[in-house]
């Protein structure tokens, strides 16, 4: 059987245990199996990597439990804005889309910038007008506001300013994914709906081409989670990237140093998959959880929230073997 | 005297000396020389990099000769929208918007965003709306429509949709600098009005943090022209770094190849300015024309257009000696 593989990942947080209630642990690995199926069952039927990150993510853009599509953060004014990006790492072709309303699945707006727009960028009123053009799904702003996410606003806005400069709230859900498919291309994709309590307008790494999302064929696929700022500027998925092809660093190691790279500078929640040529994944996170799963051809699929977790996964390099 | 230098870009463009009449030539060299004395200035006075930059690319904004701020190319609609960064090597903090309107000094916002914003990339009516709330020049949308600009438009608008998929006009006039200040620091910035023709909402390369814009003081301080979408597929100025530090090469090498990488895939005009940690400049791009210019610490002004230009600067590594 030919090789293939995809891993995806619902966010990174620094929580403990004792911290999250049982019911929404349940509710997060329920989501990450249904996402990791959704990209399994593309691979084998011999799709593409990128239709089986898009098809992972969007199943998280509908699940109310993740930050992006419906169940988004809401902005300091109470509205979803997402950011999204994928990108083909056979052709280096990317589509991006930033502080975005209304769309459904922000990935699949993506991936119609990818496929049918000279730009691989677009933002605000001009990507919901590419996205009402390309008639894509678009939705009622209510559809996207779940009360779990109205109440964290109305909180932050009770707070006002005595609180404003504390960590801003749960970027912890945003999404993502990377595969390999069966003819050895490689693709990423992320999805969020950003930070609770962000500004208008205010883009983080997920569209980001080397910030939070990267594929290229010859090297990885990468996609990232935590705090947009500091994944923007830490380069983090091209430093992955950097790391395997001139460092000479393994898949691992190359995820964990990008990851801790400059942390004196770039302090904040950080997570990151990333995918090889090989379809071995790596998982890197200094939050001590984070939401991920993985499968590969004929393998047991790996779902994992806590640190660990990771311990079957690390021994043998691959999942396969992972009771999870 | 303590070491400084600084580095200038107004764009890389595919033209032969026949095709630009010695008007515009000449206003180019007076343009560029203007921004290397702005720039210059501030770090001769123990200045920092970024204000260096900052002061550098203000005067190309200002300039209507320039695809930044004043004479930015027209959107599809008719309207200006820049896109901007600035980072600062010490802190690797970041400041950038993207399609952004009324803003007299684009790369001004950026630096505020970098200063007193939590966010690092804050796009469209958010960004305008933070503009406003610190005070920052706004102006009517038609100070930065120049005339050629405008005919340039129109003239995209009468050839109508059977010339689409041509190239896209004029991108080449996107500014941008990189410096070395006395304490050491390295910064970069870029500034565009983007493509001519653009869709509502694109965002090119420039304000992407490594992608257009980077910059390092372990390694270098990079800024991008050409076309956005392909070095932001790149992650070209990223790429600069990667190839420095973990590949080895030097300063032109890594500009060169990191600018050629993937040339297959990553087809159209490109251009990159480079700054090393000694405050040596590189320059690559693959049009045979970019405007650029340097000034190190008690060294002579080197301005330029043409590729053969750089002959005395590549042969002595340095503009010192060089009489533009």
């Amino acid at each position: 059987m030919k090789k293939f593989a995809i891993a995806i990942h619902g966010g990174a947080e620094s929580i403990k245990p004792s911290e999250l209630d049982k019911e929404k642990e349940e509710k997060y690995r329920e989501g990450l199996t249904v996402a990791l199926q959704a990209g399994y069952k593309v691979l084998e039927k011999g799709g593409t990597a990128i239709d089986a990150v898009e098809a992972a993510v969007m199943t998280m853009e509908e699940n109310p439990v993740f930050n992006a599509g419906r169940g988004s953060s809401l902005t300091q004014r109470g509205e979803v804005e997402f950011d999204a990006a994928i990108m083909d790492g056979k052709t280096l072709r990317a589509g991006a889309t930033g502080a975005t309303r209304y769309v459904k699945h922000p990935i699949s707006l993506a991936k119609v910038i990818l496929q049918k727009c000279d730009h691989a960028l677009l933002i605000g009123t001009g990507a919901e007008e590419f996205a009402l053009r390309q008639k894509l799904e678009l939705m009622d702003p209510e559809y996207f506001v779940t009360p779990e996410k109205d109440q964290a606003w109305r909180d932050k806005q009770q707070e006002g300013l005595k609180k404003k400069h504390e960590k801003m709230g749960s970027m912890a859900d945003t999404v993502g994914a990377v595969a390999l498919d069966m003819d050895g291309n490689l693709a990423a994709a992320t999805s969020t709906g950003g930070l609770t309590d962000k500004m208008k307008g205010r883009v983080g790494d997920s569209p980001i081409i080397g910030g939070g999302t990267y594929a290229n064929n010859e090297v990885c696929a990468v996609s990232c989670t935590g705090e947009g700022e500091v994944i923007m500027r830490g380069v983090v998925a091209h430093e992955v990237y950097a790391m395997l092809k001139y460092a000479g660093e393994s898949l691992q190691a190359a995820a964990e140093k990008a990851l801790h790279l400059h942390d004196d500078l770039l302090q904040g929640d950080k997570g990151l998959i990333a995918m090889d040529t090989e379809g071995n994944a790596a998982f890197a996170y200094n939050t001590g959880f984070m939401k991920r799963g993985y499968q590969e051809a004929e393998g047991e699929p790996f779902i994992a929230l806590w640190e660990k977790e990771d311990q079957n996964y690390k021994s043998i390099g691959k999942a396969k073997k992972a009771k999870s």
